[in-house]
């Protein structure tokens, strides 16, 4: 850790973090294909009008995964977004560079979790800052998986500060949240946004929320470009192994049409998230963003059913009354007790 | 038509809309259930903590509709949120009284289109208006029954001056648009909002389309608060008219999986529209309205597939070059051709 390099970003840092998320993309896209056995990733690439393009990699009909999308890009134009530029006021009337990869798996089989992940480097201007994370989102889930994704990820922020996993974790249960449902999209993982070594950890929109609360009793922590970098590669390296052990674990679980249908109503939450909260999905939808890579997010096959209530006793119901609300994984002792009553600890 | 009551709304101008919006929602859940002939409608009422309630009903798995609901909601509160009031500065600072009925039917059958209604009338201070409007959305489009649904709306436009549906035309085919896809949601039907006596026909936000240049051209026309009364009236009983014939025409054609899979591909616009453009849903989940109410308008089931692309010749790419754009149905001769070569007029 160090803050010599807070200020201005080192030489070549463009295609450092372009680099970076390629590779990213290369070794998770690869890792995917081993454990799928089956299907392969179709690689599209693209250009923007506007400056810059990507490529986009999707998986349908795998051994594992119904279907699967992993995009790269590398965009930059003249103005940033209004909606950004209110977050990032220095970055008013620059030019903007922007690179990240980001990633959603959507399983066939119920007892493996669906998953997200999204790292992004940006500069504009006198401002640059690294932004991203993991959460996942099981639909019959086991708290011993819900910990191993957590310890991964927990491990790879330790390894640049043990301070930061205390922060981006309640972060990432504030962002992906549902309001409408008073839900958290899945047991969440790790999320940060706007790191630009100026020393504030925590630039979310709920300035009440734990993550806030916790980042001003800790103060400033003056993280430079240089530690910035290591944690996103850190994290986005974390990614394999927090969730190729759990598709391990459960891939040979039976299941029946209860579970199936089960599974497609609670993609439709993932749907309302992405379409209704996710503010990259908005904005890339509302700004001329390519479509078809932006949605490849959303699942193969979602329901809705009106009314539907989960039985009481059941792992549908424990799903919605302890899995998707923020808990504290590590350390509350009730929910190892509550788990193992329904069969859902490991 | 007279311009004498502009103006405060008359005597139990809140009990009066109450009444129309409770009796098309009767009139038109008993029609809905007399053709579908197998599936009823079931209802459930409900408060709202804020003020207000409403009654919902939702029809499952009947013989022509897969989901069906039909909403109806009175609710009040002390100030109406700033999204609406910056479209109507002058209700500020007023209580408000809303009530509307919405309805979203999704058929089986992917000759039979969605369809979507929903007419509303508010109250705050010194202001009231009225709004709604109905639209189809086919899967297997015919032009025949695009005709047929906009020809009866437009009479029931007509039956308060020839004037509205030349305007409330466009303003749906603008309303009912995924910027995103730079697709309409479907073959359109009618759209108005703040119709207020005030004169001025068309106050939408585009400020520079269709509906607004034939406003413009067309200039004031004063309709007091029985003539949009009326006119929500004669277009809400248009309703069953211009859809029921369509059903009993298509309900009895075959069809398989290539259409079925068509049919769910395409409800995922549906979804997209509602969750990402769809003021009104969109305000209501950030809002606190109720979830199960609002989203009643999803499908029941829905698919996404990443570059999914009609093949040239097919009905499937006819919906997406012809009738997911804004056409002039009654005027344009080309169309009547284009649709005969797809074996889609009749």
């Amino acid at each position: 850790m160090s803050s010599i390099n807070v200020g201005k970003p080192p030489e070549h840092s463009r295609e450092r973090a372009k680099a970076l998320v390629l590779s990213l993309q290369d070794e998770i896209c690869n890792g995917l294909e081993t454990i799928d056995g089956n299907s392969t990733f179709q690689e599209e690439s693209w250009e923007r009008p506007e400056g810059g393009g990507g490529r986009s990699r999707v998986m349908r009909d795998g051994r594992i995964f119904e279907q699967g999308g992993v995009n790269f890009s590398e965009v930059y134009g003249q103005e940033l977004p209004q909606s950004i530029i209110s977050q990032r006021p220095e970055a008013k009337g620059h030019p903007w560079f922007a690179t990240g990869t980001s990633m959603v798996l959507h399983p066939k089989n119920p007892y493996i979790p669906t998953v997200h992940l999204n790292y992004r480097y940006f500069e504009a201007g006198p401002v640059w800052w690294f932004g991203g994370g993991a959460d996942l989102t099981p639909y019959y889930p086991y708290l011993s998986d819900t910990l191993h994704f957590h310890r991964t990820h927990q491990k790879a922020c330790d390894s640049i500060n043990p301070i930061l996993h205390k922060i981006f974790k309640p972060w990432c249960d504030e962002y992906f949240f549902l309001k409408h449902r008073n839900e958290t999209r899945g047991v969440g993982g790790i999320f940060f946004d706007y790191q630009d070594g100026s020393g504030k950890l925590y630039k979310g929109q709920n300035k009440d929320g734990q993550a806030a609360n916790i980042a001003k009793k800790i103060g400033n922590l003056s993280l430079g470009w240089e530690d910035l970098f290591s944690l996103a590669k850190a994290c986005g390296k974390a990614f394999l192994p927090s969730y190729i052990p759990i598709i391990e674990k459960r891939e040979n679980h039976t299941f029946g049409e209860k579970e199936r249908q089960f599974q497609l109503y609670r993609r439709g939450r993932y749907v309302e998230f992405n379409l209704v909260w996710d503010r990259g999905t908005i904005f890339g939808l509302q700004t001329n963003g390519r479509t078809e890579s932006i949605l490849m997010s959303l699942p193969p096959l979602a329901r809705w059913e009106y009314g539907f209530k989960t039985t009481p006793g059941t792992r549908e119901e424990l799903l919605t009354t302890v899995f998707t609300k923020p808990q504290d994984w590590f350390n509350d002792e009730s929910l190892e007790k509550i788990c193992r009553n329904y069969q859902a600890f490991d």
